[in-house]
């Protein structure tokens, strides 16, 4: 028997399902997410928790017309198997296939690009003014996460839609969880409504008042009319109302009928509306209902087993950064940990356990992490604020505003700097050098390995007046013993770790290994290659380059950032106050445009910075710069 | 007679006080504030305004032991006051005096600097936090006006702090503006609580109904208890209670008792608190009560007759980017105007007035104004975001990952980009160059005079493709005519406006017209300066570089932004790839430092920016040079 998802070729076919047949769409949505996800990888729970409502979305709404924004990204699976992407769907999150996220040039569905939370309501606010400009009549609907809440934008965006009475309905995913288990004081506010203790206790005093009362006397009139009251003002979606919300919840997101009634009434409704669906991350399959942490992200696993915990033989950057900071956190009471939302993801579950007074989840809210930390220093304390590369561009303002104008020694611990493989565009993180960097009195560091790493983070939190970045990539370290205790760095020392006299490589952070292979690979070859690890982007240790100007004619800068205003550009900035005559200086990094979505040894491959890539341009140059004597000597 | 604001010489001295001195004291406060502002200028109606609550919060608290947060801080001329400055804040906000918002190298007193708003909830939360890990017992208060409410960073606080419970009182400053009348649902809101419309009427019928039961009997009870639980949730301020703060107001903020009074109470309390005190902006000062708008930021003016509207003879940057938007939106229907809570500072009062439905006020929401922009221009809609640079800090990612990552044609107008004067360093706009080039796909263009920037937002306009900013400075013009109709330029071009064959300077926007008298004045003295108006930060004028390289063996590049990563590091990475044998490049712009208050002119005078600035250093450049080939030569 045709399955009924193979007969969906555009989201128009669902409009002519039965009823059992949209339920087993839903049963047909989840078997294909977990089949693919379990061979691909990728964001499970999430898409499993939607199901029902991407089907009920499909069914009442007339996408692309109109316009369906979803929040994150990460829980839209169902919706591209509905709109087109089904043939394509085994290719997710790989090299040239379809995108782990909704994205504007994939399909004229997805209708925001997305990957960062907490950003649809405000594109659905532009949208429905937009449509008002134009004199348009679509449906603008964004679908947002409890989770995404906590983000102030999407607050902003609340904030405006409820003043503008525009037509816009806003869909509350609530799981209780963004990645970790949702926190903040609007996360106990939706179980609240969820249990709905003080409504239904007042409910019935009221039930009971109006029994006691003489029938159709003015006392009875009165405390109807109260009542009356109560139902608009009483009930804790008042929240939402203040805001300018109508409010219809809480609802059974699993329960499709439902869902789809609902959606058909408030179809027709004017001004902002506000739906509150309950829903379970991992929703029909075991393994990720009971454990939507381990299940909110995954790679390959067996379906029928789950995932297998393997430990890995190398510990990640972001297990090494968890233990040191544990480490020194014991031995200094001052230390503190801040992370938006991303206990495991950034290492910081070590501490939680450890010192959990001394560990903060302040929930997807890297603005508020920044100067929550700066409060902390301010008295005294030496706070740690861990947070993805990609994330930290959300708090660039507080970065200088709130930090680095007041000196304040607050420690960036930068995970995920550099390309950071599947999850693509929207989250590699290959900006952080420039805007850190650009960032007065900030102290910029990147560890070539795990080890580096920790005294890097001792360093930053040695250091009294003023701020600190460590930025390190995404997975596995380098697989080096670590030297003794933390110890701090003496700030902006290089250190030499390669000589060679015809061509010097510049290096930090992740390329410094590569450069290291490349230049042995390049002395079988007769070419001298030294490699300095600048571990320091800022500042740059002078003296080192001063020898390197001194004895070189060529340079190479090797760096997982962005080439415009990065690590290569700060080497030639200092190396523009030293007058003619220096060296040639060219620079390897990641070049001026976005990098898609694939493996991160594959487009580190592709961007020519993998020791193959480094070796052939290091020989490149080296050739070209004898080519170029050879011809000036003639 | 000894005033009594003469005998404050700290805080404490407050204790000591009478009631009717107190009185006295905001008087007095009130006099030195008008006049000093009237001399000085500053930020008026924002200090008058809290008078009283200044008085209450050090009768009341014990700073620096207490730690009172301000948020924005421009009201905080009456702390300075209050706080062992009053000797110097004639000085206020001139070069080397003291500074025109709480900075915490200025004074104890001065918890945390501050400039843009919306952080102090964040940094109080982190205060508190830091109190309980210490295990200290002193109080922590924020105080915030309802604009700043308005930010999302403020909204992640309030959720964080809700959620903690620890003991931590907001005082909510409401006197209904940011810098013009305050936008979004959240306004409202706190309009309704101020009229009390609902509860008022429900009351009522509350206490018609208790009257008309039985005494004592159990329906009676039953009411009671029903009125018990209805002060808890019916009042409208359950939207802060629901975020986990106790709330008490509104009250009389001009009533000092009763400030007082709430004050001593509320300083006993556990967990936090909110305190929402009705203000008037201005309070005191007939004119700054009658438009608070005119008087919220003002220059010197006479205190008994107000501030005189002159018109100046030359249009500000600012004017001439309003007139220009409206005469293209008369022309385009699609294009749309978005502010983010600053429709005079930026310009867009005209067409607020010419075209109110494509003008958008968002509120201090500079996330949500970019990311509502993307979803505008993803309709097909044309959006000009007009944001200080400064503010354009807070939305990094959001220009990353919602507009250009998608390729969607945002214009920027970036206002009071480069050096801003007497507001110093929260306030000087010299990052954007860096943060803004860095972005993949976005055009960054500099306007050397107003009529520049007219062709330059046309430039922007008729882009398709993708983002574009362009950057202005503060203040006035160079009274150029205006040139016809605003006509996109050729994207990437530069324009040679001077010729000479020593050196050639790079400069672009406010640095073109110094550096232009700088080459006429070293041409009578014998030296010949090229002066290219690069225009375009990114692209750059490759051919027109290349041309450059050619012909000349010393460059300058000239900038109002930081050296790091910005206009000249643009021009140092191209020129890397052109080879060895280019020409000596030095970059002039602003030092690796943050930059303290003073005049524009001042600043960019000791910087070495402005004319004489420029001239001296292409002077010294070329002798250098001069110097260098002799000594190589002989």
């Amino acid at each position: 028997m045709a399955s009924v998802l193979s007969g969906i070729k555009d989201p128009a076919d669902l409009k002519n399902l039965t009823s059992a047949q949209l339920e087993i769409l839903c049963a047909e949505l989840r078997e294909e997410i977990i089949g693919t996800v379990s061979l691909s990888g990728g964001h499970l729970g999430a898409s499993l928790g939607v199901v029902e409502l991407t089907v009920a979305l499909h069914r009442v709404y007339d996408s692309p017309r109109d316009k369906i924004v979803w929040d994150v990204g990460h829980q839209a699976y169902g919706h591209k198997l509905l709109t087109g992407r089904r043939d394509r769907f085994g290719t997710l999150r790989a090299k040239d296939g379809i995108a782990g996220f909704p994205k504007r040039s994939e399909s004229p569905h997805d209708m925001f690009g997305v990957g960062h939370a907490s950003t649809a309501i405000s594109a659905a606010v532009g949208y429905a003014v937009a449509r008002d400009a134009r004199g348009g009549n679509n449906s603008v609907i964004a679908v947002v996460g409890d989770g995404a809440l906590t983000g102030g934008l999407a607050f902003e965006g609340l904030n405006n839609a409820g003043q503008l009475q525009t037509d816009l309905t806003v869909i509350l995913n609530d799981n209780k969880m963004s990645i970790s288990p949702n926190v903040g004081a609007i996360a106990k506010y939706l179980t609240r409504i969820t249990s709905g203790h003080h409504y239904n206790r007042l409910e019935a005093d009221l039930w009971d008042l109006l029994g006691k009362l003489p029938k159709g006397g003015k006392a009875q009139v009165l405390a109807s009319r109260i009542k009356e009251s109560l139902k608009q003002l009483v009930v804790p979606t008042i929240l939402f109302e203040e805001l300018g919300f109508k409010y219809f919840g809480p609802i059974d997101g699993h329960d499709l009928p439902l869902v789809i009634r609902t959606l058909e009434a408030v179809r027709r409704l004017k001004g902002p509306v506000l739906i509150h669906l309950i829903t379970s991350k991992g929703k029909g399959y075991r393994f990720a209902e009971e454990d939507g942490q381990r299940y909110h992200g995954v790679g390959k696993f067996d379906r029928s087993e789950g995932i297998k915990v393997v430990k890995p033989t190398v510990p990640s950057f972001t297990e090494v950064f968890g233990q040191a900071l544990c480490d020194l956190a014991d031995r200094d009471e001052r230390i503190h940990g801040i992370t938006a939302a991303m206990p495991s993801g950034t290492g910081l579950g070590k501490l939680k356990d450890r010192h959990p007074h001394r560990f903060h989840d302040v929930g997807i809210a890297e603005a508020h992490a920044v100067t929550f930390a700066a409060g902390l220093a301010c008295d005294g304390r030496r706070p740690v604020a861990a947070i993805y590369s990609t994330f930290l561009q959300r708090a660039l303002d507080q970065i200088i505003h709130d930090v680095a104008l007041q000196h304040l020694p607050v420690v960036f611990a930068v995970d995920r700097g550099g390309v950071v493989g599947e999850d693509g565009p929207t989250h590699h993180g290959v900006f952080d050098l420039t805007f850190l960097r650009m960032v007065p009195g900030m102290v910029v560091m990147a560890p070539r390995d795990e080890d580096q790493l920790r005294h890097m983070l001792a360093t930053g939190l040695a250091r009294e007046d003023g701020p600190s970045a460590l930025r390190y990539p995404r997975g596995s370290g380098l697989g080096v013993p670590l030297t003794g205790p933390p110890t701090p760095l003496v700030i902006g020392t290089a250190e030499t770790l390669h000589r060679g006299d015809d061509v010097c490589v510049l290096a930090v952070g992740s390329l410094v290994g590569p450069a290291l292979v490349a230049a042995e690979r390049l002395a079988v070859a007769g070419i001298g290659v030294e490699v300095v690890d600048m571990r320091f982007v800022k500042p740059l240790d002078e003296d080192t380059l001063a020898s390197v100007w001194e004895r070189h004619r060529l340079v190479l800068t090797a760096e997982e950032n962005a080439l415009c205003g990065g690590f290569g550009a700060a080497v030639l900035e200092w190396a523009s106050g030293q007058g003619a005559g220096g060296p040639r200086v060219e620079l390897l990094g990641i070049p001026d445009r976005f990098q898609e979505h694939a493996g991160r040894d594959e487009l580190l491959a592709a961007l020519g910075l993998d020791a193959a890539g480094l070796a052939a341009s290091i020989r490149r140059t080296v050739e070209g710069e004898g080519r170029s004597r050879a011809q000036s000597a003639s």
